[in-house]
């Protein structure tokens, strides 16, 4: 009848009700926590003027941007006004300089939505999936990293999230780092895009890859005895700020950048960040807009990270005109769920029937009266089904509540409706009794909650 | 600096804090009672295969649907393969079809995902705007109509409207009733168009309009004499299907039609949906392919509806090949929060402040002390904000505690430092007192609680 694939578009995803139970457990647990950090909701449209977008991620970036068709007679120009989001962070800044004189002078907001990347589809890794990104804007004080890795590390900690390291690294750093090993200025972005790698082509890989973009011998081996040394050794961190301190030696901006990671570390100890916080001198993200710290959160095992962030004091001043101070982190929804679902996390209420009453009703006349049971049964919070079809035979309905684990099937018919009553069946134990009319609903959400309890 | 606008696109919005939790707080409710009603999650990508929604709205649809420039070198071609989301019906019936195996027999779903139509934006209507969707798929049963009018009804009940509408038709009645009025077949459509118009232009423009699209004198003077009169009387239902079993007399399919919607009335008595229905046989619905009941839910001096919805038992069948029955309902976010926010109908705790308690840190020594703090407060489930600039004067972040609604202040400096407390500040009583920093939390946590409860 229809050639129309029934697939959802190549990198998407449908979300069944198992899946969407999932996702709402994490969704809530992220809520919770940055509300109670005083983080405020905030949504942004799906798309953006194109210009808003384009020359904000790097020419990488530009290219993987969904780009919307004008509409109308300009349909057919082939050209697009309009285009998808691809990351939480720009439409914030677009929104803090169009709202400046609404929105409170430490703005913190918390945003949980879908972006688009027209990345080639693989496992893990999706052309449309969710951010929960946190961000306070307004503030240069260290106050703010602490704060937000202290929220991250509570959402990851509420989720079951054991042994996670988050790599702290500060972007001043880095510059200082290179300016000492001999990296002239002009190839510190190749060098760092190179020196990201190192954990996966290692040493010799990127060693190779120094030369090959131009850096020269000497800064090559000076680099990667500064970088890869601080790698072996990641668990001390106060050892590893000295031995920074000394690489960065007479290195003003150098010296200064150590002193506030340093000044960071200090501010962590009262949170349940501080003993995942391993600086990490190698760390240097991808994106381009961060002026100052910068951080990211592993797990053994998976590869790639749960999320990052960073300060980047300069992205709002885009949109603005003037500069105003910003750091954020954003968590990726589909990697914590993807580690959650494999480590068999999530509790067992996830899992649980939606449903915790059928009706079954075995005969058209007495429809009406099913419709009122289950008005009752819901008074009582409970979520009740009716079984659609009615029928004296009640196989049907009780095989289907099975199937779907309800845990209690209540039986509408003839009989009971002689005697004044209701059949009450529980699914598990396979007993059934006949239970008064009157004051049905309560002795049915009694027997629900007995039976869910075990 | 940069010319970028910051403003979102035409016909989208940006939701501040203040709107997230009015949105917030009316999609809790509809949750809620949808789960309650049995119905579970599902969520699909904001994207279709352009196939997929092409054709499935009419010729006037289709035109409104934003389309997705190809990517890479296909760019250049400047044709789409991709479409947003134009409604959240069409998407369920593809994973009706897809999912088959995996869905449960009777599928209960609900959707809550924002659409995108390029309308011309005007008041009250946006380019983007959010669905909240019920379908039951898998059963003829009329109980399903009744279990989604029910749940519609409690949704709107909870939210405290009251004198809603429930405007109940049948496409088959409608039929009949044009065959009936003598309009040929081929003009039903059209005839449609125009009667659906009788509350907007009055019964002098709809016969104009009937008489235009070729329906015959006498045949236009029939229907007008049935439909109009329908309308004047709306409110006894059993008497408007007495007239309309009078008007459908000898129409085989009519008979039935008004059999099934007396059916249902009868059906809907045991549940909340009942004494706001009005049978109304001049309700069209715009959408082609509903196929049996139909239904729109009006607010008095609203122009427009706040939903609607009907049974469309061949749509399924345009994906998979074999009609599986479906009945949905649709109520839109957008609109109940307009109603909600003119009448004054959100309860107190939706604008409450975000923070239940704000830290002022008087010296840079003391913010670690002041994380710590900050945690404690947390697990006494408050939401706790760290003023994030600290200094000796405590004048600016009692101004911006003030500012933002913020119950308690708690002072950490010096002072108190050294005999070992905190300074709590009752914000609106202006009270401030000396607190034990041992057990400081739950103490604050007493006080914030009785300042709320004010």
């Amino acid at each position: 009848m229809t050639q129309t694939s029934t697939k959802p578009p190549s990198g998407t995803r449908d979300f069944l009700p198992d899946d969407m139970r999932r996702r709402e457990h994490v969704m809530r647990v992220v809520r919770e926590v940055y509300e109670s950090y005083g983080f405020e909701p905030l949504e942004t449209p799906a798309f953006e003027n194109i210009e808003t977008l384009l020359g904000k991620y790097g020419e990488e970036g530009d290219k993987l941007i969904f780009k919307i068709l004008r509409r109308g007679e300009h349909e057919a120009s082939g050209t697009a006004d309009l285009a998808l989001r691809y990351d939480l962070t720009v439409p914030l800044a677009r929104v803090v300089a169009q709202y400046q004189a609404e929105l409170p002078r430490f703005f913190k907001r918390y945003q949980i939505q879908p972006v688009w990347r027209a990345d080639r589809p693989q496992r893990g890794r999706f052309r449309e999936f969710y951010q929960c990104d946190i961000d306070a804007i307004g503030s240069t004080s260290p106050v703010v990293e602490s704060d937000l890795l202290a929220a991250v590390s509570e959402v990851l900690g509420r989720l079951h999230f054991e042994s996670f390291v988050i790599r702290l690294n500060d972007r001043r750093l880095l510059t200082a780092l290179l300016d000492c090993a001999g990296v002239a200025e002009a190839l510190h972005g190749d060098a760092l895009v190179a020196l990201d790698k190192l954990d996966k082509i290692g040493a010799d890989g990127v060693e190779r890859e120094l030369l090959q973009r131009g850096v020269s011998a000497e800064a090559t081996r000076q680099a990667l005895t500064i970088f890869s040394g601080a790698v072996t050794d990641p668990a001390d961190s106060d050892a590893v700020l000295t031995r920074l301190e000394q690489a960065v030696a007479g290195h003003e901006r150098g010296g200064e950048a150590v002193a506030s990671l340093r000044g960071l570390l200090t501010l962590t100890e009262g949170t349940a960040a501080r003993e995942h916080i391993r600086i990490d001198p190698s760390l240097a993200r991808g994106l381009s807009y961060y002026t100052g710290a910068i951080m990211e959160i592993a797990v053994t095992d998976l590869p790639g990270s749960l999320g990052g962030g960073g300060r980047y004091d300069q992205l709002v001043g885009m949109f603005l005109g003037r500069d105003v101070p910003a750091c954020g982190f954003s968590l990726g929804l589909e990697r914590i769920i993807v580690v959650m679902q494999e480590r068999d996390m999530f509790p067992a209420k996830v899992s649980r029937s939606p449903v915790d009453v059928m009706i079954a009703c075995l005969s058209d006349p007495l429809r009406p009266e099913a419709m009122r049971l289950a008005s009752e049964l819901r008074a009582q919070k409970l979520r009740v089904e009716i079984y659609p079809e009615s029928g004296r035979k009640l196989e049907k309905s009780l095989k289907y509540a099975v199937a779907r684990s309800v845990p209690v099937l209540v039986i509408v018919g003839e009989d009971e409706q002689a005697k004044g009553s209701v059949t009450v069946r529980d699914l598990d134990t396979r007993e059934q009794t006949l239970v008064d009319r009157d004051g049905a609903a309560s002795e049915i959400a009694r027997r629900v909650r007995l039976s869910v309890e075990h």
